[in-house]
């Protein structure tokens, strides 16, 4: 099993209960979310040595987010006390054709204003080290912070995952150009979660298709190993097809697109993907085998509530082979 | 923006949570509903000034469900106390093939024996008078009231709204026939929520569909300007494919069906339509626009727990330009 | 109406609420079941004289099971304390592609070691007796019980309906093999619910369908009057397509499949099917209609939380003649 | 073990769950309860034959209301069904010095109009029959239907118990004089729960204290055989001090007040009283004994939430024998 | 009635359920709360027209806030929307001796960078402004905020109604001396809910006791016409002892303490007292009623869930009149 | 901080929701706990460096029990998978005058059988090890292991805690005499929480009160050197009051009761007790400050859902420092 280490923000989610508006009736149902954290418990619960490394305000609920990750076996000597609130975001689930709404609420979060962070020790012994492009995108000192990281990973021989997850609106908000940083994250990457839209917003070459991106990305960025990213087609909120592609720079891997019906909790699909797809790379699976467990990570975390893939290998591997049963016993 | 009064009887639903029987286990959920009153909470959610004129039991019940239409916006000024118990009903949601169940228990309400309402007080300033057929059904001196309602209505210059909503069951119990009541309602009608069965069923002259129904009632009724209905294929509990119709004296518009999968609630889709439509009829839009926002609303409710269509026009116009997102950041 | 005698362990469901995994959250949803409870309380709602014959712990456990059964209409005379435990089962309910999930946890109940039953009383007045796999294949005193009572029944005139119910790990458990036991309580059933690869398993000659297998048993079985199941097709925990094959020595009877969609509760549909048929078969009812009315039940089933079929003849039929109506008021 | 009768008016509760007021949340928490009932599942609980004679709706209402009732024993046999409502009441619990409100909501339930019991048959093989003074109070036709079952008792060697449970507000609703109507039952009862106040108004004359009220009751019916009471000094909505007091034509015996803190659930508190009585009765306990029993019955009952006792008979005797335990391992 | 002009922050409260701890277990329950705004959801209850003053974001959050304003019929026309978040705070209720806690999060909320507000309008036919000391503790523009409103309404011949509310943590987080801004509160005010410790504070001359300080605070600010206060003594979580004193410049008027045990919620319970006595001071009540009243209100609102107080006058009155019931039949 | 490692099973508790009876209502609450797990949690919570030593099943319920210890901090490295059965409990909640009433269900656990453990790897580098007096009771299999331990610690320098925790039942149903295995225990403790019931029961000596078991106590097991209890009076299932005091071989200290009013949880207070002494002793407290901060953390855990202290160091010193403030903002 491998050590990976997962740097980025922890969020509480607040939700409505079942079908519910938010707050139509006075109740919320809350689940410890955010990007890195999710790819981090998904990997703990892969039977990974997963560390996680963010900032939390030292309260109960700064606290009760710690003892999430840390319930679901993930390391977090790395997550440090700082100044600041708790990053929130309250969820409307979806139904049908009513899309699901969310309100970020992550202002003057205790992890928006990053202290230094001792990476040389955070790093000591990992394979691997995983970003999203949300925790570059929250303001200069992220961006700074991320970078950084990046870079100590690749002096220390350790790997970098980097998600873009890219979000304009907080670009927007920032009201700065995401390329230049783009341009830069996509470098330090050795595996690069991305559909070829960010990849054209990043290079400013627009590419047809997930191919052509592949051959814009590995000709721009020399580090660059490896590209993935999940195919969806959205029926409704209950109804995604779902597949996969991943390409090295001298392969390219399709899974087929499966039906996911009657879906659960769409949030944390893509997080359980890259999970999935580094349990394959660092148990040598094959391509395929490594991109067809990433996407059925990914589907199977449909059906469970929360922002986090609860699932095992043995569960997913279940999944994969099932042909035909509704009841394990 | 308009002012709507709206005219009928707020029930009390106590429902089985989740997809349980009515009563499998100790728990009720509650909601407030009634034909009407689901259109005064729509059209105040749209922005609109939506006045309620009913009657209530003065205590906790009567006070909790003037308190929910409040709570949505609407003018509670005239709905006053009277003697008589809560009107309820008793709903077990339906399940896929599983019809949903409902127990009326309403004898002896509040609402039933109305007292002399000061129409020209409540219909002061009013653009429209919304009003359903089930206030008629209920005993003699409803009628009389809807019918007195109607033409204080017609005297002050309030156009009328008519939802025939025709309850075969409620005229049984009293033993009446329908049909002279329902003819006198449609004649004061400027639009008429109705199918072809009910036009039939008022003018005694069967239609083979919507388009010869609306000949016959615009033919029959001199005041009527506009007929509009969903059309429905029922698949099950949670499946509704919806479309809708409308004529006026001179054209015919049309909404296509949409499937409408994995049903939240069904309770209240015909009354969204209703205040869908009034809302684009007092807003200006065109015909196919207040169709399409009509059915778009009807559908949207099926989403939302509870008898009100709690969407706003933003959520209807999302609804309508959304074309592949299952998650609003 | 008849009297049926149902002979088994009644079990205590403990499962996660809504779609969540086993202990997600730190609340069980608790049902009462067990195949022969299932049957007797469907039979019960149905109008019929069930009596239970069991054994419960002698505490809160147990006499919350009994109360259960007697809410629902079921005689609980013959249900005596005994040592041992109660019987449980931990349930993670299935989502879409997601498969649920059961942990038994049944060791040292108060039912596995079975003391001696007065059959003659327990039986007194009785139709039939009804009799599950799951009871013999615990361990060799309830093979015995088993095998006991079924003996009893055929002596008193009581007619003896066994449902195969065949679980390969209680046997594979127990190391024994299964078949001459299967054979034995093949040979005393009048009324066999088994699909052809259970009685392939128990006569040892491979059956290709139905037809095959029902003409193998009527030959090997001399007692055997009919053979009746459920078939089944998978589609995900959502979605079952369920229909149904009877035969008699002369006749064959099919009921065909129907999309079972939007499934709330899969536990307890091959339950439901049984005593859905034994109605019809006790009614008078023809082959057709009984068969017929069985997979409705079964289907019905499956849209009720719990391991009970709840629902009445009046539900069933209206389920099998509901002709597009999906509430009933 | 003893078989008695209970006739009376079964109701459903409805009420805010914890110390919520009644739909501050969209909640509601059902319990089935009446005075006789509540006497009848005691007794059933306490391991005697209790029957229930009473009318119920043809509705899910109706039959859940009857389940719950056999659930815990009770044989509903004599249970009918009638046209009318199920008869409700809304609770929202009281805390502190917060005193409960109970809203009745009764108009037009089945109950109320009483069709014609053979009590011949309901009464076979019993020995006492239990009613209480609600349902003479609800209309003339119960009034009647009361004096009936006493009377047909009388005839059939059965002994009567009556517990007065003054309303007031009923019989003010109704413009009747209760004294007629008190004095023709009182006439006709063995046993009588009342309070001095109650003696008072059905015979005219005050008495002072309960030593007073029961000289002139037995000098005034001839009949009566025992009069008890509870005494409770209410000191909060979750204090009371609660003893009782018992006269026989020739002793009188006090059970000293206990403490009742912390209440859970005040109703029903008499009618544990009322049922713990008939059990020391009719299994021949002491005259004291049988009053502490029930004194202890009616104050465990302050702690179990619903309108019944679901205490056993081990339960009273651990309450009444326990001596610094708070856990029962 | 009066018609009150309120103006604060409204919060959104989010608490764990239960006596849990926060986040013990995944959910949240959501109650609308700010002293100002449970000021004027009581004096709605009681029948005035409370108008509130705010500012709220413009998402779900704020409107959901808005609309429990208006279910308890609060006017809302003066609640605006402004950039920022919606304040929250995170309450782990108490319980017996382990006190409540409570995590503030209302860091650049919608309300902390208050926009002009248009008095006049806002004021319009007021006869009470209600202002707490948390709205100017916030930051300088909160501060310049409220004195302009107390201005504006002393200009308009509107009453002034402060109460001091005093929060140490505030001014320690701002960094500033809070003196000079209460003296220039505590001159503008009428009538100003402060003890002995706040007077102190604001004028810098100690205090002994309410009598003293009301001496210091007559002489200090001309304006002044009355000073109040409840006088509480903290025996548990559970249990508080709770009366009142009040001072006019020639009158002192104490309310005698009574034990509230078994409290349910302890928030709000200050401005329930504030409101109660604003409701005695509109409605021409006696010194002594109008602070008993006040008293009694302030008591009552510790057995109701959430902030805000909904009793009713009627409902003060049983429980100023309760001599001994504990259910309200 | 100290390292101490716990040996015992880990149970999960099924309890019935708020004051309601064991499955009067079809939900069930879970906690984990067992004695010295709640040790090894509370410990976690102040700091220190917990290990677990157990066993536990290899399904959900196994995984999800460790999972909570790890939530708050405990190190589960050495919780092994064995085969059996996860241990649980049900729990009926008391209420006032209504002892709580508790369901063991451990037979065939996985701990029943312990193999054999590593405790050389499993005590390396521990400051403590702690065992309470269930697991030796169990069967002969946990007699041996729970001395194998013992003198593991022992031969490793590793002090030991021993909790007598004497259960009369298990015994009972063992069919053995506890005595000779209580002096070996003992016999190997350096720390012993015991009263003077269970040092009689032991020793053979009876001792009239704490002063004169702990003098029994030391002359008989030389390797004694602290013997700790708390005191306790049992009022009702609401409210205890909680003193505690310690015997050194030279000195006595006692924490004076106090009055543990509105119970929220029962179980658990004594190892929370535990818990805080070895607090205490391990940071060097004073005597009397380490007794009253266990009595401190005992009378907490009262007031805290679910069998954990989940206090903090700081939560029981605001909790012994609080004079009078009942909310923390």
């Amino acid at each position: 099993m491998a050590r990976i280490v997962c740097f980025g923000e922890i969020l509480l989610r607040l939700s409505a209960p079942g079908r519910e508006l938010l707050l139509q009736t006075p109740t919320l149902q809350t689940h410890v979310g955010g990007a890195e954290a999710n790819v981090a418990v998904s990997l703990a619960r892969f039977g990974h040595d997963a560390r996680m490394v963010s900032f939390l305000p030292d309260n109960t609920l700064g606290e009760s987010a710690r003892g999430e990750l840390r319930r679901h076996g993930v390391e977090t000597t790395f997550v440090e006390h700082a100044a600041g609130r708790m990053g929130l975001y309250f969820l409307t689930p979806g139904a049908g054709q009513r899309a699901a709404d969310i309100i970020y609420d992550r202002t003057a979060s205790a992890f928006a204003n990053i202290p230094a962070t001792d990476w040389r020790a955070a790093l000591n012994g990992a394979d691997w080290l995983h970003i999203s492009g949300i925790t570059p995108a929250l303001n200069a000192t992220t961006t700074d912070a991320t970078l950084g990281a990046m870079q100590a990973a690749r002096a220390a021989g350790v790997k970098v995952s980097f998600d873009s997850n890219f979000r304009a609106k907080l670009w927007e908000a920032r009201g700065d150009d995401p390329r230049p940083t783009l341009n830069a994250l996509f470098a330090d990457a050795d595996l690069l979660f991305a559909e070829a839209r960010d990849i054209g917003l990043a290079t400013g070459e627009r590419a047809a298709n997930a191919d052509e991106a592949a051959a814009i990305a590995f000709k721009r960025y020399p580090n660059l190993q490896r590209i993935a990213s999940t195919t969806r087609t959205i029926v409704s909120a209950d109804h995604n097809d779902l597949g996969g592609v991943m390409h090295t720079r001298t392969t390219a891997t399709r899974s087929p697109a499966r039906a996911v019906i009657g879906i659960v909790d769409r949030i944390g699909g893509g997080d359980a993907f890259a999970a999935g797809l580094l349990h394959g790379l660092v148990t040598g699976s094959t391509e395929q085998h490594a991109l067809d467990f990433a996407v059925a990570a990914a589907a199977l975390k449909h059906y469970i509530p929360g922002d986090f893939n609860l699932a095992t290998v043995a569960d997913v591997d279940f999944f994969l082979s099932n042909s035909g049963s509704d009841v394990r016993r």
